[in-house]
């Protein structure tokens, strides 16, 4: 068996997936931020080539799957599962942005933790034997989210200042069987990035109803699913190098880190939130951060993935941080459950 | 390893996870149709004790899952994950449905081919070792999806003749590693079902754009998916004792049987469409039939797995259909792609 169920919430794979590739890709403001030159691809066209905000997004799903694919140097008739999802309703952008591909497809919503739910997915499935090679993808779009969470941008609304600025971006991750990895044209005596195992996620409600301070919602999801990361496998937090959340942003990140530190766990020295980081808030006005599935998913596939392959860090734990929240349940005064899932990630030689 | 990818899309487990409990439930309307008498509860208070259609829904997934597992004689702790998604934009039923559970959830989104995608992702996590025991749930509310899909009921729209009725019910499945179930309760020489595989679909879209013809838009993706299922395991349609499509209802499900027929595969004498099934069109004036990840989900565990556990059906290959439209994309005149997973379901002495 490939995969062991190990304490409440977490899977390790024996024989670790592996990732083949990796593909990023942002808007201009992101690409004019603190990790602009780490992206694949910036496009300055905010449509993306599409007619509608929707379709620049699908445009940015599509661009960024083809993208890993390449770069993994298989063809894409080797997928056997797409797995991904987005933030605007029914996974428009996913849908449309993969319907071209001709593989199975099991579409995921997991609001920003969307791109772990995807890599979890993707090791379970490829560690248990259900699939050799997996493509993970999820994105957002500013002006999108605006319009569908907040209001169109030509309200000219006044964000709050613990509100985060959706990311325009897409990453894509491309996993399969070690084994086959040495087949790769790219892979000889190079250094990879396996995928150990995870902890999935548990809904956690702190009674959180500002749809503004979304990093608040998070926080406790993403302390709660750490905690039982380093409880399942008897792991300290030193045993990473890297501690990242998704999109807790300024103040979402520092609950989090008190949160743990109250459990007499210090993250400080080693912990990297993608919100937190994406922008530079001085000269950019984003307010508490980046916010978004496409925060986490661009800073992994073009900033996290090298550092590990040039090991600059060995053992991250990537923990995109979700947002359960709908318009209507917004509108309906109803809390903000938040959900985290982590997934264990280590520099290998191939 | 306990699952193994053949063909193009299909995965098969050497050690089958079988089901440990099932629960059905549904509204008025659902109660008075001809499989009344096969649903574990009706309720006939249209927000199900709720405040609104989506809190009401919720109550409805509630209430399957709890019964599922009590009826599987666990206890809520044993669930490793719960896998499911609704059709409400970012799965709002669900996420309040199960947010009480203290479990792992993982959020899917296949449109009302989602309990096949819950049923395939539990199969392959027990299968694979990632999971002892998966919850799969699914609902839809005919209230809340008029009001999301078309039209708030008050505006007293006319429905057109090739639209479906959304189903107002939820259906839920414990399943679990094969060895365990003979610690159940309930098990002891009884005959249970197994999950022996299933078949991914592939989004499939023909270019329908009229949503209220969604049996057209989602036809296409079931036969492609059950022709895979024929293909990738060397069966013959007449291994079937009943082949199950979700929600294509008389229009979709006609069309359905005609793309066979013209591949040489006559379904007639053993096919099943949910949609077609669930309502007394004559009596109950629903049009097309009934519709909603709810419909093939309350028809499975309330009907389907019970004429297995008796042996009627020995095998039956259930195939829920998904289409892949928001009220954005229809809005921006998009087409509406399809999808279909095929779960392959097989009664076994326990």
């Amino acid at each position: 068996m490939g995969a062991r169920h190990i304490g409440k919430q977490t899977v390790v794979f024996d024989d670790a997936p592996v990732i083949f590739g990796r593909y990023s890709i942002v808007g201009a403001k992101e690409g004019k931020g603190p990790f602009g030159m780490y992206f694949d691809e910036i496009v300055n066209d905010p449509l993306v080539g599409g007619k509608t905000w929707e379709e620049g997004e699908s445009n940015l799903i599509n661009k960024a799957c083809i993208g890993a694919v390449k770069r993994a140097g298989i063809r894409q008739s080797d997928i056997d599962m797409v797995l991904g999802g987005d933030l605007l309703s029914q996974l428009m952008a996913t849908t449309f942005g993969v319907s071209q591909f001709n593989v199975p497809f099991l579409g995921l919503y997991g609001a920003c933790s969307t791109m772990g739910e995807s890599l979890a997915v993707a090791g379970s499935m490829i560690a248990g034997g259900s699939a050799d090679i997996c493509l993970s993808v999820t994105s957002s779009h500013f002006a999108g989210a605006q319009k569908q969470f907040r209001a169109p941008l030509d309200y000219g609304e006044w964000r709050s200042l613990t509100a985060g600025y959706t990311v325009t971006g897409s990453g894509a991750v491309v996993t399969g069987k070690r084994a086959y990895a040495k087949e790769l044209p790219w892979t000889r005596g190079r250094v990879g990035v396996a995928i150990t195992g995870y902890t999935a996620g548990i809904i956690t409600d702190y009674g959180i109803k500002d749809s503004s301070n979304m990093g608040a919602a998070m926080a406790p999801a993403a302390y709660k699913t750490i905690l039982a990361n380093l409880n399942d496998t008897s792991c300290r937090i030193t045993d990473y190098d890297l501690v990242v959340t998704g999109d807790l942003g300024t103040c979402g990140s520092k609950i989090m880190a008190d949160l743990l530190l109250a459990e007499g766990i210090n993250v400080s020295d080693r912990y990297f939130d993608c919100g937190e980081k994406i922008f530079d808030e001085e000269k950019q006005d984003t307010h508490a951060g980046g916010s978004g599935c496409g925060c986490s998913a661009s800073l992994l596939c073009g900033y996290l993935l090298k550092c590990m392959e040039e090991e600059i860090y060995r053992r991250i734990l990537f923990v995109p941080t979700g947002a359960l929240l709908s318009p209507v349940s917004f509108k309906e005064g109803k809390t903000i459950p938040g959900i985290a899932h982590a997934i264990m990630l280590e520099a290998v030689k191939l």
